[in-house]
């Protein structure tokens, strides 16, 4: 082994965040404690909701501190292992740095199984974001057989599984993507009934009314801002709306102001429901084991857009706010031994 | 019997509805047909969800049809019965016309029983308002002991019994109301924990942190607007808001604008329901019997803001826009025979 490198948060962004809020510095490579792994990564997680953690506020995640390592949902490999659990050599996915190498306690990873499907899923259709589209569809949105499900970042991580699994379930999907590629994939490969290109749209209103003829049942919201007002106009009585993602917002230094939507839910007995996925923790099991039955059966597909290369980590992150993405981004930083 | 008045939509209103907008005109006493009922109003109910009903607007009910007369809910007697259910004589509630006098279907009305309760309280704590505080605040809010609960328009017909309902269940109940007369009604007569005059106060958010020090678990808005925007900003990880009225905003003409709430749903996992009672038709009689019993064991206490006199219909339902009323509204229109 030679030295480590890690990613750091050099300092805290105003609006969109840029390469020069983040550094690459080299450490020497941790030694495990009792209880603890040598983690050699394999694959980063880049998500959207880091760029919360980027600010000094308050949120369901504490916010990275400037000068110090950034951390996220990692599938690695153990090189050394201190804990009787996991030996080495062991694929497991969990919290880590954005490093080479990382320490961490045992109970913070997962093992995973590489003969199920490629390592990369763990952090993608079977690991936080196929988790966060099954749950927030399922247990929030529960569609119905021949509702009408619309989906925001359809062709995102979670909007994709999430149309996805309300295919499954009998509804008529509509997509919701900024691109001609990503609306294509979303009706040719993944099955949506209609998607939206929103950024060539001259009336999403418009477009939106005529793919959902019979309203919206549950709206699966990625994305928030007028895109979500858009979308909200047109529900139907006792329709539900999991809140997942507001991407379109989490840049914005101002506050995030629009039509208020109460009285909307009152007249059409509406349930807005925000969630994350630590909501659902002590149910995973019961979501991953489905998933990857749909998985296996080729009911479910996915999609990961992959970036080589350790150092192309904070450009991979700030792609996710350009919409650069077709699925789950990730970067590839080794492979297993 | 002499002639029939009723009270006529004249005109719809723009923004703030006047006396200018009704019309009382005499007509014939109408005849019941086969299944009808001739009934003799007694209580006329005056509700701030009948300001949607005077706009020419989509929405949970149809709307008042300029020319013809004002419906609503009404305690009533059976003056001729032309179904084998009632018997002249007979106290009902149910929709009806604002008149004097008024044929019904009899399926549109219920039989009450006048040893029960004053025969009003069939329009406030065992009618609509007490069952819609019962359904929001028990079905959505779902308050658990030592949880914080803020309701308001709290001195009104629902958030009086919200606020004590709550107060069973072993919750903090947190008022907000608009005179000084009120908030003291709430802390010496309910038994509130704290109350904020949202109209005299300099900083509702400082008070609001003050009378809530462990933030806020469940938020039962009767009034939508900036009192809304303040309380939701203490919300607590897992808060409901049962979302019932917006009354600030009912006689608005712009579009109601305010911050956007998705981001903040996210951040705390909260749920926000908006809900009408009609929702809840189903379970009607479980609401009605435990507000019965609680009301006849001296657990809820109700207050009646009783207007005399038919032709003061339209001045009542006027002057629950400018916080008149403590309690439930209505209009005494005469006594049963």
């Amino acid at each position: 082994m030679q030295v480590n490198k890690q990613i750091i948060l050099a300092s805290r962004p105003q609006a969109m965040p840029t390469s020069a809020n983040f550094s690459i510095e080299e450490s020497p490579i941790p030694q495990p404690k009792e209880g603890e792994l040598l983690l050699r990564t394999l694959y980063i997680s880049v998500d959207p909701y880091m760029r919360g953690r980027m600010n000094d506020r308050k949120s369901y995640v504490p916010p990275f501190q400037v000068g110090e390592v950034i951390t996220g949902g990692n599938v690695s490999q153990v090189v050394e292992s201190e804990s009787d659990g996991f030996q080495k050599g062991d694929i497991v996915v969990g919290n880590s740095n954005w490093a080479l190498y990382s320490t961490v306690k045992a109970a913070q990873v997962t093992k995973i199984n590489p003969d199920l499907a490629p390592i990369s899923t763990a952090l993608s259709v079977l690991g936080m974001t196929g988790l966060t589209a099954y749950f927030g569809l399922l247990d929030i949105g529960q569609p119905k057989e021949g509702e009408t499900v619309v989906v925001s970042g359809a062709a995102g991580a979670v909007g994709m599984i999430v149309g996805q699994i309300a295919k499954l379930k009998g509804a008529r999907v509509v997509g919701i993507a900024g691109s001609e590629e990503k609306i294509g994939y979303l009706i040719n490969e993944l099955g949506f009934d209609a998607a939206i290109n929103y950024k060539t749209s001259s009336d999403i209103t418009a477009e939106l009314r005529q793919a959902c003829p019979n309203g919206v049942d549950i709206y699966f919201d990625n994305v928030g801002g007028s895109i979500s007002d858009a979308v909200l106009n047109l529900v139907n009585k006792h329709a539900r709306v999991p809140v997942c993602g507001q991407i379109s917002m989490y840049n914005s230094e101002q506050v995030d102001v629009g039509p208020r939507v109460q009285g909307l839910l009152i007249t059409y007995s509406v349930l807005m429901k925000g969630f994350t996925i630590g909501d659902y923790a002590s149910r995973f099991p019961e979501g991953i084991t489905q998933l990857a039955q749909w998985l296996v059966e080729g009911k479910l597909k996915y999609a990961e857009n992959i970036v080589d290369g350790f150092e192309n980590t904070p450009q991979a992150f700030l792609g996710l706010f350009a919409g650069e993405n077709l699925g789950k981004q990730l970067v590839k930083v080794a492979d297993p031994s």
